[in-house]
């Protein structure tokens, strides 16, 4: 059975050559160093099932089995084309591909885009011409391979695959190599679908996410990704999947050093670290940090229950690693549940007095007398309604080689124990034994079961935390709706147009009247184009002090050229003001086209921040907040998320800045609004929604209050040829 | 051979009992169960030398050998006595082991101040007595034991640990299971002393170090520490061995979720934790924040050789390891190495043109065909002078797996000339490979030899990482010279003594006399105590502007009191800010002893930093240094320096703060008089030197600038009976 994902009418068209029932292979060999050898070997090894078509001019039996000298003597449509030879010969052979209706083909040279070089981007180009015009679907080239066990095919010439359930898709094939070591050394299961995306010419990783979102041999997508080409698609497919099954991502590049390493190996554009992140996260992927927590996270992802939320009991018979678990655990973010008073008289009864009933939970050498005390203090907390994980630590497992060896009946009756448990409650039971690298009995038992054993304590805390962090994305379904965009207003797209044909941005007040018609409160303000109207403006205006900035498409930086006074009062001031900015920014830039100057009361004092919009080129439109001055510019405590937003999306953005804690009041300030901001937050992404011309916005500074806020300056940066990344102020 | 520390006459006294050559063991049992049995077991299998006494009234003979009925029936005086009795027979035992002349007691028992309760607390203070009165050292309470493996001693009852050289010290002893469960199955060395120091009633960390500092048998201190009981002690220790080997400690309690866990478990104080490891890397101590790197940075620092820096040359054979190399590398503050033109030019010579010749180096299949240019290439940059450190990431040794058996020669000819290159070169050799599980025949050569292979990349980084930030240190020998005390000088003596005898902290002008007068810039100030003075006060600052505060050693809270006035200019001002002050003043507090006011120019603006000196319980007294306003308050940016600095310290300090790029000037400022503030906090340390009255000191703020400082406010809270925490401004 295959799902459907939404949005589409028929399963994704990988299905149809990566589970294929024939295989040619262009460049077969008698030559056991060639991969056309090793390819062919590995499927008569692992007995796969459909037909082998050993494409090779030259032999006339590889293997036992009788070659065809060309894809065009194929009997039939091969499912799927193996091609081994050289990069130049690739484009002709998709073109042959095409013409025998063979649907898709694995390319495994190298020597096109990734070399840098003119001919291997030219060459990068006929080859994706060639297989759209015969509608053939390209992995690679530059891949790994790919492989898939359940059909049992392997192109990879690698032996010794645990099959399973966690379908990868790596730019990287020592990262596959290191993964199926670990899987079949310390892991808990196997692989089902692997690909190698190469340099993903014609099939990005949306389109191998789709397919292992709808494959049902795959229980958790797991995709290590250098950089992707499509990331806005990638973004819609993964808020589909991830709500069906997990999607783990290692993304490298975190650092400037690895980008520059990541860069020189795929080619690969690999957008801001943090943005990827926090975007991948949106959607709902888990993203692990670290590469040897990609396979323990993807594994407690697929084995173990969902949690409802990141409150974790510690059950543990040392006071030492409880102690390491809860700073692992704290440093994740992860909390400890507030143990219930019945769960603790529950645990007094069956505990040592000497025990520990504050969570972490030390049984305090009950369990030196009997081990399987501890399953029993795991189902007391897993009844707890404070309780979402349920952390096993310390030694289990390894009692009866510790202590004495009659301990390990009680061993064996903890796992059984743990096992059922396990299967009936609707809570993850997380289990880290220091004996796991010997696995005695029990914890093989536990293994057998498919309950995973951690044999790192960080590496179960990163699992805790991957699991609470999946669960609240999903229980926050309901807030999770998309915030529509703006219905856009003719009198607005008409300034973009104005603004686009005069090749600049919008002047501020037009910014400001974007924002304002859209609900933005933004403070009141007049354009004077003459010194006649400051009369009537200060009237206006009356004791307020006011703000006077010059308005000129020609001058951006407004203060450089003298065009901003402040704490203006009265109508000589105003004069005065007007006076002095003609001048000075008719000094600055004599050409300029100055319309007037625009007049505002000065904002009250509050808490600045930043909010800007950029249209990543991987990403889209991408929405950004943080605190101003040296927050952002030093600190880089800014958070980002893919327009278009949810309120959810919103108020996760505004808690997830390190300095989240001055928005609730330092110093004897107040507390700003949230939902004020909440609110402008969705706002300008229905805003960017509405507006496609809109190719930057920068809201430096919104000054937020105990109620409501100020935008006090805004720019809007029009999509137009040449424009080109926003200035400094 | 036994070295001696410096300031010592003679090694530790601990020597002579954790090498014992015969050993009591008083609650000796014939029950299999019992701590008396089993360490009985251990030390015959083990093969122990020396003689066993086992100590038991009722038994005649146990294990073959004939029972004492008290310590007072022994012939001799035994160098240790293990003692397995309960909790409330131990001081009794100690004084009996004093009259015998035993000069140590390993006490298991728990029972005492760990249980929070006043028969535990009395019962420990017993046992501390009874040991001081006859001389006897004692290893617990507590204590999960000792070993020394080189003399064959085990009183752990833990078969099979593997000999070596890694001391290890942990408060927790199922972190020594788990280390030696790692060791056995993954590790590269074994272990020479274990002890556990429990509730560290006599023995502390710092004693225990010094041990394992002079044991010849040891290469590398491990310290497993929930909380140190004399911190000072500890550092002057430290500061010692680690010029001599290394020193890697594993502090737990790293949040306050971990702080609270520890606490219920041994009841330790655990300090702050960023203070605690800023403190330990001050005297060289390696610091490891996750536990699943104890053991591969320990034998990392142990096997390998001293790096200079941390300049990293990365050789891969594969872009996605490479690129998670450098991401984590960066992340660890390391970085790679510039490759020298000759060194491009010596790699391309033999390797594929493919290759990328920039760190990291990627042999892009040159190594498919012959593995062992991986070791060529590890050759080559070792001889560039720009690269401190040879990090090897790939596949090595799985090769003749991965690809066709005939490439076992070429691994295995890699691995003799990696180890005659680890044995003849000056720089670390950091081995990672994703075939270390298995232990393929090349890296089982490696193991062989010594020189480690690291399973884990992650691991890997942090051991360059170790290895890098110790070899710096040890290279700033010459900038380490703490700086010495100041003179003490009897005017500021006294007026330490009258504040003492008032009970009260040094007033704002005081505490700027005891700077001043030890060469720290303060501004220019004046106390005024009469409103008569203030023409003059007027005539000498002339034009600047003033501030005016009050002075009482009654008005903590200035501005509350409405005790300070700010931008005064002339006299007349001058007045009336007096006659408001002392009239607000006198409201405030009626009663109120009020000296006068201190009228001080206004300082400029520049950049806000706070300079806190602090008397810790556990470290003595710690510099504090870091940004103002929200940096402090906020992102909690700060960093700790026991007292006394050298020069080294105060500026590591300063570069340490996440913030340091501010000193250097942003948003248009100038960068900061860096070796001014390194200056001041040098003064700083010689003046609390100085005067151990000062109990604690606030700076806050010091404005820097680009040439100087300003002290603009300065507390110093007098050392004297119930003087609080500091209180806030």
């Amino acid at each position: 059975m295959t799902w459907i994902l939404k949005g589409f009418t028929e399963p994704s068209p990988l299905h149809d050559f990566l589970a294929p029932d024939s295989i040619a292979i262009v460049g077969a060999s008698a030559d056991p160093t060639k991969r056309g050898y090793k390819a062919m070997v590995g499927l008569i090894k692992d007995g796969y099932k459909g037909t082998i078509y050993p494409i090779n001019p030259k032999a006339d039996m590889i293997l036992g089995i009788k070659t065809l000298p060309s894809l065009e003597a194929l009997p039939e449509a091969a499912d799927l084309a193996l091609i081994c030879t050289p990069a130049t010969s690739v484009p002709g052979l998709l073109r042959e591909c095409g013409r025998k209706g063979i649907k898709g083909a694995v390319v495994l040279a190298s020597g096109f885009r990734e070399t840098g070089r003119a001919e291997g981007i030219q060459l990068e180009k006929e080859l994706l011409e060639a297989a759209r015009e015969g509608n053939v679907r390209v992995i690679g080239p530059n891949t790994s391979g790919m492989f898939n066990l359940h059909k049992k095919v392997n192109l990879l010439a690698l032996a010794n695959i645990k099959a399973g359930d966690i379908g990868f898709i790596s730019q990287s094939g020592n990262m596959l190599l290191s993964l199926v070591l670990e899987a079949e050394h310390n892991g808990h299961v196997g692989f089902s679908t692997y690909a190698g995306p190469g340099n993903q010419t014609d099939i990005g990783f949306n389109d191998y996410l789709r397919y292992l979102g709808e494959d049902p041999q795959t229980r958790v997508a797991t995709l290590y990704v250098e950089g992707f080409r499509d990331g806005r698609r990638f973004l819609d497919m993964a808020r589909q999947v991830t709500e069906m099954k997990p999607v783990v991502v290692y993304k490298s590049g975190a650092t400037e050093q690895g980008q520059k390493a990541a860069a020189s190996h795929t080619g690969a554009l690999a957008g801001s670290y943090e943005m990827t992140v926090d975007v991948l996260r949106q959607v709902g992927v888990s993203v692990v940090q670290n590469s040897d927590e990609i396979l323990p996270v993807a594994e407690g992802l697929g084995l173990l229950q969902q949690a409802r939320g990141k409150r974790v009991a510690v059950v543990s018979d040392g006071g030492g690693q409880a102690t390491i678990a809860s700073d692992r655990l704290a440093e994740a973010g992860v909390e400890l549940a507030q143990i219930s008073e019945t769960t603790r008289q529950r645990l007094a009864e069956i505990l040592f007095p000497q025990a520990s009933l504050a969570n972490p939970i030390d049984v305090a050498g009950t369990s030196d007398a009997d081990p399987s005390v501890l399953a029993k203090c795991m189902e007391i907390v897993a009844e707890d309604d404070n309780v979402d994980t349920i952390f096993l630590v310390g030694m289990f497992g390894g009692y009866y080689l510790r202590f004495a060896e009659d301990l390990l009946g009680g061993e064996m009756r903890g796992a059984e124990s743990m096992i059922e448990l396990w299967r009936k409650c609707r809570k993850p039971l997380v289990i880290y034994s220091l004996y796991e690298a010997i696995r005695p009995p029990a914890l093989r038992r536990l293994h057998e079961a498919g309950l995973p054993v951690y044999a790192s304590l960080e590496n179960a805390v990163r699992v805790i935390a991957a699991l609470g962090e999946r669960g609240i994305f999903l229980a926050a379904s309901h807030d999770k709706k998309i915030v529509p965009a703006a219905a856009p207003r003719p009198e607005l797209q008409a300034a973009f147009a104005t603004a686009h044909d005069q090749d600049r941005d919008l002047l501020e007040y037009e910014a400001k009247t974007l924002l304002r018609t859209h609900g933005i409160s933004t403070a009141d303000e007049v354009v004077v184009r003459s010194a006649d109207e400051l009369a009537d403006v200060a009237a206006r205006f009356g004791e307020r002090a006011l703000v006077m900035k010059v308005v000129s498409k020609d001058i951006l930086h407004k203060s450089d050229a003298g065009g901003v006074k402040l704490s203006l009062q009265g109508e000589a001031a105003l004069r005065d003001a007007y006076d002095q900015i003609m001048s000075s920014c008719r000094a600055y830039k004599p050409d300029a086209d100055i319309e007037g100057v625009l007049v505002t009361p000065m904002a009250r004092r509050g808490l600045e921040v930043i909010i800007g919009v950029m249209r990543d080129p991987i990403f889209g439109p991408v929405l950004m907040f943080g605190l101003g001055g040296i927050f952002v510019e030093i600190l880089k405590d800014v958070t980002f998320r893919a327009i278009p937003l949810s309120r959810y999306d919103a108020r996760s953005m505004v808690e997830q800045i390190k300095a989240s804690k001055v928005l609730k009041g330092v110093r004897g300030e107040a507390a700003v609004d949230k939902e004020a901001l909440v609110d402008l937050l969705l706002k300008i992404s229905s805003i960017v929604e509405a507006y496609p011309e809109l190719a930057e916005l920068d809201l430096n500074p919104v000054i937020l209050y105990s109620d409501g806020y100020a935008v006090v300056d805004a720019r809007v940066i029009v999509d137009r040829p040449g424009a080109g990344p926003r200035e400094a102020h």
